[in-house]
Order: C-alpha cells, then sequence, then structure tokens
C-alpha cells in the first residue's frame, strides 16, 4: 500500500470567486477531502474514529502555496501523504494538480501541508488507538 | 419591542462567485446571521438554546426570491421578522436591502421564508422551554 | 435520453455544523453540482455556455425542503429535473437521497427548486442561444 | 495612522463543523474581512483596485497556526499588519483572538500570513499604482 492515496474533485461554481478562480480558503477543504479519503484507503473511516472511538484529529497548523490558478469545472487531483506520526502529532502534505489531456504533465495547481493533534471528546491530547496508528506507522517505515 | 431586528453584514470576497455576485447559496447564511441576532435582541441567544436547554432549531423548509445583485463589499441590511409560533413549529421571514445614499429608497436584494421544527439533541420534536415560547409569542399578539 | 440525470456526491467535513449534520444552506451548492452535471449530460458544458455564448443562467428563486439529515462522509444522490423553459425561464427540481444497501428504498433527504433567468455578461434578459434551447425543448416534449 | 487595523466579527453558525468549534478553512475568509477593512481603513477599498485599477491581490501563500477553538456566536478580533511590501509582492500578517471580560487578557485564536502577488485583469504580475504603494510604504517607513 503506498503511503499516499489520490482523490479526485470537480471545482465548483459555488468555490469560484469574482476573480474567476476558485477562492483561496477553499484548497483546505479539498485538503480535507484527501484526508477522509486516505483514511478510508487504509480500511477505516474517520467518521468512525470519531463516532466509535471518540478521536478527535484536530487541525493545529495548515498552510498552502498557490502556483496556479483552478477555475470552475476543472477536475483537480488532490494526492495525499502521510508525513510523519510522532505521538498525538500527525502531518499530512498535499499536492494539487489538474491532469492534461494527450500525454501532457499535469498542471501543479497547490501544494501544502497541515498537521494535527489527535484530542477527546473534551478537545485534550490522548493518543491514538492502537488499530489506527500501527497502520499509519507500516507506511511509514516501508 | 418590535416584532422584526435588523442586522447589518458585508458581503466577502468569499462570498462572491465568478459572476462577480454573492452566490446564491450565501443568503441563507445570511437568514441565519438574522435569526441569530433577532433572538438576541430577545434577551437569549441560540447558544445557550442549544447548549444550555438542548433545544435546536432545525431548519425544515427555506426559500430565497433574489431581487437584485449583491456585490462584494455591499453593506446590507437583513430584516428577520418572526410571522409564526405553532407547537413546535417556527416560521421567520427575511428581507436583505442595500441602503442608499442621500434619502434614496434602499434597493431590495432578496426576500425568503424559513420554516424550522424545535428538536431535542436526538432530533425529536419537542416543545419549545416556556421562557422561549412565551417571549415570541408575546411578539406576535401585540 | 432522460428529462433527469443523477450526480452523486461524499458530504465533507466543511458541510457539516455544529448540530452535527450538513449545513442547511449547504444543499443549494448540491443543487448547483447536479444543474452543472445535467448540462453537460446533454453534450455541453455551463462553463462554455457562459464563457464561448456570454449566456448566464441566474438564479431567481430556490427552495428547498429538509426531509432526514445528511451527515458527514454519506453519498447522497442529486437527482436533477428540468421542469420547464419558457422563453429566458428555465426551472429545474431536485431530489437528494441516501441510497441504502440490501436492496433497502433509499432516504429521501431533500426536495427543492430553482428559477433561473438567461442573462447576458451585463446581466439583462435574452434568450438562450438556439443550440441550447432545441436541447432543454426535445427533453421536454418526449 | 498604524501599521494594523482591528477587524470584529461574530462567529456563525454556517462556520462551525461537528466538532463544534470553527472549521479550520474558513479563518482565512476571516483574513481577507481583515484585508478588506485594512485598505479601507487606508482611505480606498480593495473593491475600487479591482474594479476601476484592475489590480488585483492575488494569494500566493497562506498558513494558519491554531491556538484555541472559536466556537459559534464568538465574537472575535482579527488584527491585520501590514509586514512588507517588495516590488509586487505583498505580506500580512493576522492575529485573530477573543476578547475577555473584567480586564482579562484576551485569548489568542489564531495565528497567520498571507503572501500576495499583485496582477492586472489576465493575471500577469504588474506594479502596484503609485497612490497604493506610497500609502502601503508609508505605514512600514514610520
Amino acid at each position: 500500500m503506498a503511503d499516499f492515496f489520490d482523490s479526485s474533485l470537480r471545482v465548483r461554481y459555488a468555490e469560484t470567486d469574482q476573480m474567476g478562480v476558485a477562492y483561496y480558503g477553499n484548497f483546505f477543504t479539498w485538503f480535507e477531502l484527501g484526508r477522509t479519503d486516505f483514511f478510508r484507503q487504509l480500511g477505516f473511516s474517520y467518521r468512525d474514529m470519531e463516532a466509535a472511538d471518540g478521536c478527535m484529529i484536530v487541525v493545529v497548523e495548515a498552510c498552502c502555496r498557490y502556483r496556479s490558478p483552478a477555475r470552475y469545472d476543472d477536475v483537480l487531483s488532490v494526492r495525499t501523504r502521510l508525513q510523519s506520526v510522532k505521538g498525538p502529532i500527525i502531518r499530512f502534505s498535499y499536492e494539487i494538480s489538474r491532469p492534461m489531456p494527450d500525454l501532457q504533465p499535469a498542471v501543479l495547481v497547490a501544494e501544502g501541508e497541515t498537521t494535527h493533534l489527535v484530542c477527546d471528546r473534551q478537545m485534550k491530547t490522548r493518543a491514538l488507538p492502537q488499530k489506527y496508528s500501527s497502520a499509519l506507522e507500516t507506511l511509514l517505515t516501508r
């Protein structure tokens, strides 16, 4: 299994602004979509992590560098990669790109990172349950 | 005390779309801002209704008619009016307008209505607590 | 070709609110996603209608009735149906439902309608270009 | 005139997520609200920069560090500070805090930075018009 996962999305009209491009804050929603898919690929859902295990993955830092505009109806690819797991701190990185036809290379649209803290329902730091941490660590040590 | 309340907001860049006007879905967020202010004007907060009384005001129907575009940086007025309270069903109406300088009449931007069902935390219908229902009914019977 | 089209989407974390369900304003974004797919199914893109033909489909009225909550990570189906085309006025209706496993019937999540006015870039009413209107009318007269 | 400006906002229900706090992507909308107010304080509007001067302030990088949750109905303060202007590159920093009653110190909610490139309508880099650049530079050299 790879340490990254590729999600696909199509830019919505609601996500554009009057500059005619996707509004910069929406890229963080796309990062979240990538994280959700990343966990699903590992065989468990972030929904269950919250509901069944009381385990919240709270964002403590988020950055994005914008390389090329994304426009309404563009199909974009989000590559989500697990960067590190250190105790309750998890880091992901993201590459958003626009695939091109006819063997042309994809256009890089944005890159970013998020850092998360594992918390319980009272927003107190807690360890990641064993089943999740071992699955994540397996990815990192290959 | 009036049966309506006027809120003020400024259109955000994030709320525009590539047509250069505020995206139609955002008007429902402005209606919600009007409702929150309406409750506050009555002397209680919707936050406390949820947190302290376990009382959720769930939306069951929402409509908006768009009369004139709203643009980035426009200052808009939201007039929220209580229409009716029948058991657990509450109706509000809204008028969004753009005040004009020099005694000109305000421009009507949108009108709409929302219907709500009072629910408990398990999303089951419940009666509105006495302190809220009597405050709302006082407005309607004047 | 059918007079409706089914789109699929997954509820994003960003789309939930503190009630633990999808925020009511987001349903209108999902309607728009359905409309975009509806046009694409007919063989032309709404992006091109705007960019190449200067033809905007402006929303003048939007309603939604909420039947059952939508939650984070739910997969939802949006059925977009063309209701009528009368000169520059186009109406669509929508049914959002949650497909269920094991031959159980889908759960109805929301229903709604939008009415649109065809406008040029200066937001003046204009006729829908022939290639679009004839494609839409073919659907309605079958 | 100060090199920072303080804006005020109230957290909307739409801005919360199912964790019961403001969704992390919305902080970038609040940064934008701070920037808009910052320009207004200087005596010109970002709306006019775009409309009258064809001058877009495109985001090329954005970061946010989340220190304490923001909740529905919280009143927050956004302090926007001009960091630097180097040719077509403008940097801002932001501090979002929650004022507290009774002379208690404000709670720091988030900090962040954005970097912008001045562009024309075709998204090509251009110089900032003289009237804007001289106003910004005056702030920085005091």
